[in-house]
């Protein structure tokens, strides 16, 4: 069931120890756990790039790996800590919807036209089991109100991929805090995307499904109608849009970056016209 | 007794390729070693903040645990190179300091109020062993003047984590040279605390332990009265001390940088009234 | 014969899923393999930067480790993506000159003379086997195009981890293309060297090899004279040549950058007199 894998999402950066005293509780509980960063750079406490982070990567991990993510502007306060079993894998972190991608997109809002994304009280499906993390027998003592990572999330983690039943870390609760899905909704005959991620190249992620887009779509940008799709980077001479690997549509352009040619960012509006119907 | 974990503190910064020679010989000699980047972005030869970086990490990692820090100003001098069991974990790195979190406090000197922190010869108790590293037959040949942390720290760290016992890695010797105890000292009636490390939140790390505190302690800060101990980051709506995860104290800012905020940065002097007599 | 290591050179930088994905699809097939990050810092799409980081990087690797390089500016078009075994170990990436350090250096051309670092089409020795990956049954179905880390390098990664003979991948190709070697060339009595990467403390790595050079060298460097060699960096009081660690001339500074001391870059040309006949 277990993978034995754990992966680790944070906000703490590299520079400091935070990190390492993570991977240390765990390897002391788990000494043959696999660990793997997936990223330690999320902006300071930027529960949605975490959220975004989460959804793109966990779905290449082999079943039963436990995703461990710690974004948590709340700290110490009474928020919940959640540990999910969804679509046969482990989630661990606080419940501010950092841990949106463990409900599957059918069970999410969708976000309306016009609207930001912001984390919301989500029902969770009947197959999914979040259970609230209140089994004190795991943590670390005494707890501190600054690092709850280390002191309940990672001995949490461990202990799940050990094997431990989600079960036994606290009681079942039928909601957690999560973001809609990330999936663009329609306006009209248009899709109305918005510009969820700049990645490093300065493409422009957007939360425009591959699948919504009928033939010949026709993107448009800060008041600028761009080129159609292009096939690969190389071919995105001016600013164009791509097919992402996630199956998001992204806006690149070759050898340098759309965000600084088009000068805009994330929460910008990007529409479609000719969806799919 | 060996953890089989290696711990990786160094400055060589995650562009270059210095990091991943060190893994390599290190996976060479123990191919079932577990390597563990504490953090590679020290500042360029900043020996102070490999040693506090060491002093915050390594007690979270299981007993037998190898911690090498090459962080190495000297490197190809003629200071010593250290390997050190103490407190059951075996510590590996030049004789500069950055091993002092080797030694338990009370071995070390306290810092002295007005004093900064500067590396000082420092007697080694009777239950540490310490020994200058000279056993040639473990060393890479030719040792590169530019890069022992691959030819001599890095096999030295892996024979240590298959169990080599550190008396076989050269003689003993009875000091070493380290950091006064990270602990800020009294000034009559009150604490004089520096900041010794400023985290990438801009929150501000001080050598203030909080079991040196009083009741009611009052904290100043750049000529500034602060509120007093907040209880979570959430609740620091302006610069505040709170109790931070190592047991020392920082000054925060919820949502925002204390260090901007107070515009101070390291070596700055925090002062607490009210100290536990 | 397979060490079972997998290392990685990317471009995709620390704060995008990428690396991510790549990890978890290699860990899906071989569950035992062993990741060591080179870097994922290279600058974007820089071919050239890949290509020396690898060569810096794989020689420290245990025989039988597979060295998965992704820079890729040409993701989906039709350049090959190669697999060779050279030199007792393996190599995996798209076929524009990031695997150039797999041929032996007598086996890539010589840059001239003012003439920069350019890849260009290289016969294999009969003892590298190169072929092209074509095997559609290890990729991951549909391949993104832009995204073939993921859904090609990262399978035949893992495959090649666990044993796969590299024959098994696809014909054999009978050149590459390559750098020239990364040695600086004899311009009458003197060597002309090229800065090829300034790293993070301000050297300058230089193409010079330390064999190259004759008794007493004297270099110079926009238009200044330098002094003589420095036996370590903690020598180099103003700016000097060193012998860096991977047998190349580095130009260093002690405490301080060379480059910013001397207003220069990568590509700057620096000349040796003195050089061994």
């Amino acid at each position: 069931m277990t993978s034995g894998i754990v992966t680790l999402i944070t906000d703490f950066g590299r520079g400091e120890p935070y990190v390492a005293a993570i991977k240390g509780v765990i390897l002391g509980l788990n000494s043959q756990v696999r660990l793997v960063d997936v990223s330690h750079e999320v902006a300071s406490q930027d529960v949605l790039e975490a959220a975004l982070l989460l959804d793109q990567a966990w779905t290449y991990f082999p079943a039963g790996s436990v995703h461990l993510v710690v974004v948590d502007p709340g700290v110490g306060t009474e928020r919940r800590r959640l540990a999910l079993l969804s679509r046969g894998s482990l989630f661990v972190g606080p419940d501010n919807g950092c841990l949106s991608a463990a409900l599957p997109p059918e069970a999410r809002a969708l976000r309306r036209p016009g609207e930001a994304y912001s984390a919301r009280p989500t029902t969770t499906p009947g197959d999914v089991v979040a259970v609230s993390i209140e089994n004190e027998a795991l943590m670390r003592r005494p707890v501190s109100a600054t690092f709850e990572g280390r002191d309940i999330f990672a001995p949490v983690a461990a202990a799940l991929s050990r094997g431990l039943p989600v079960q036994d870390l606290g009681p079942r609760v039928d909601g957690i805090v999560a973001f809609p899905a990330f999936r663009a909704p329609r306006a009209g005959e248009s899709i109305e995307g918005l510009v969820v991620r700049v990645d490093r190249f300065g493409n422009l992620i957007t939360d425009i499904r591959a699948e919504d887009l009928g033939p010949s779509p026709a993107f448009s940008v800060a008041g600028r109608r761009l080129e159609g799709i292009a096939s690969t980077y190389a071919r995105a001479a001016s600013p164009a849009a791509i097919i992402g690997s996630a199956g998001l549509v992204e806006i690149a352009l070759s050898g340098g970056s759309a965000a600084e040619e088009l000068g805009v960012g994330r929460g910008e509006r990007v529409t479609v016209t000719s969806a799919r119907r």
